[in-house]
């Protein structure tokens, strides 16, 4: 391989939000709420799966949905109708990704997910994250889990470009495999590069347009709510 | 259409570079050197774009090529390797975009492109951004014009999410036209959403795996490139 110069252009970004996410995480515990952290880069069919997943679990347990969004509330319109959930739009008014203290301005908006009396609370708030790849990454949201979702158009060499996305979250939703068949997308590579970042990593492929293996995320989803509730 | 509480989250994130921004662009004119920055959601084919483009422009300008990333440098590598032209790498060192200083730090370890000495500049360099809808659009980077790439499997909707990317582009141009029949993406409702975020938009259907459509680009920038020295 040819050589390259790469040149160094470091400057920092990171604001300790960590304090606040964790304080968030403990409030959510003691409630016996559970937050997902749900990322992908923008097109990747984040409010389909939730759409095919929330119908598969509504029946369950209880959800509400925050969706974060630079200024269109198509999305949180768009659960509301397709699945009934409570859905709430934040704004991040530009804002490329959420921190804690927004999520948590969030989930006070939201039917009193903090609130002290349980029957009041959902069991299970799903928040979709900016559509971004970069910087949903750096900030712990105060989530329980971070999730992901990768489409196959998108191809399998995302982990190595955004390493720190692919490090965070524990469950990788591959999403448009029904596409597969027409673009280079090595499926094998793909987990092999996942788990480079995390080797933990649960890797689920779907196709959220048809709902194909989205059964899958859904038992997860299912079974992590369970067991943060014990 | 139901209606959903919208939550409004303001934060500033807007660093005051268009100063530097300016000075930048005042030095390209005088140089003769046009600065393209070119940004896209991850996957979107900017690479492959980019070597379409390069091969059909080579041998009547002389061509630099920056490329950001967070920390890879694969595509430095490969725009070399496929085209032979002069390419960095610019690591960001986890920043989701590029502000004025940065590209100028690029630039001044690019061969010489703001050397006083003619003969040592290139005519054109393209500035790769980072992969991400939200923040590099915030960042004046010095740029004669901003460009991005759309890909089919995203949606056509992207303009109505991400609203500011598209309008501070004056060409978009739509890649993977070759797997339009297996999507639901609308060319014409794209082209109109684009036109609400920018009606001077220039909007360029492209298959960049192919090379088709890649000429009427390719002639673009040509000819923008003629009239900035002039």
């Amino acid at each position: 391989m040819d050589e390259v110069k790469v040149i160094e252009i470091k400057k920092s970004i990171f604001e300790d939000n960590d304090r606040d996410a964790d304080r968030l995480r403990g409030e959510l515990k003691e409630r016996g709420v559970y937050l997902l952290n749900l990322m992908s880069a923008p097109g990747s069919g984040k409010t389909t799966t939730l759409i095919q997943t929330i119908n598969r679990l509504k029946d369950k347990i209880r959800i509400a949905v925050m969706e974060a969004d630079i200024d269109s509330d198509v999305d949180a319109v768009k659960i509301k109708e397709a699945t009934g959930v409570e859905s709430v739009q934040l704004h991040t008014g530009g804002m490329c990704h959420l921190d804690a203290e927004m999520t948590r301005q969030g989930l006070e908006n939201l039917t009193p997910a903090l609130s002290t009396r349980e029957g009041d609370r959902p069991d299970l708030v799903i928040l979709e994250n900016v559509g971004n790849l970069v910087c949903p990454a750096e900030f712990d949201t105060g989530a329980v889990r971070n999730a992901m979702i990768l489409s196959v158009p998108e191809g399998h060499d995302k982990p190595l470009k955004y390493p720190l996305m692919f490090s965070v979250c524990d469950v990788v939703v591959v999403n448009k495999m029904d596409v597969l068949p027409y673009f280079d997308f090595d499926l094998d590579k793909c987990k092999e590069y996942i788990r480079m970042r995390n080797p933990k990593a649960t890797v689920i492929p779907i196709c959220a347009k048809t709902g194909e293996g989205v059964e899958q995320f859904a038992e997860w989803l299912l079974k992590e709510v369970t067991n943060w509730k014990k």
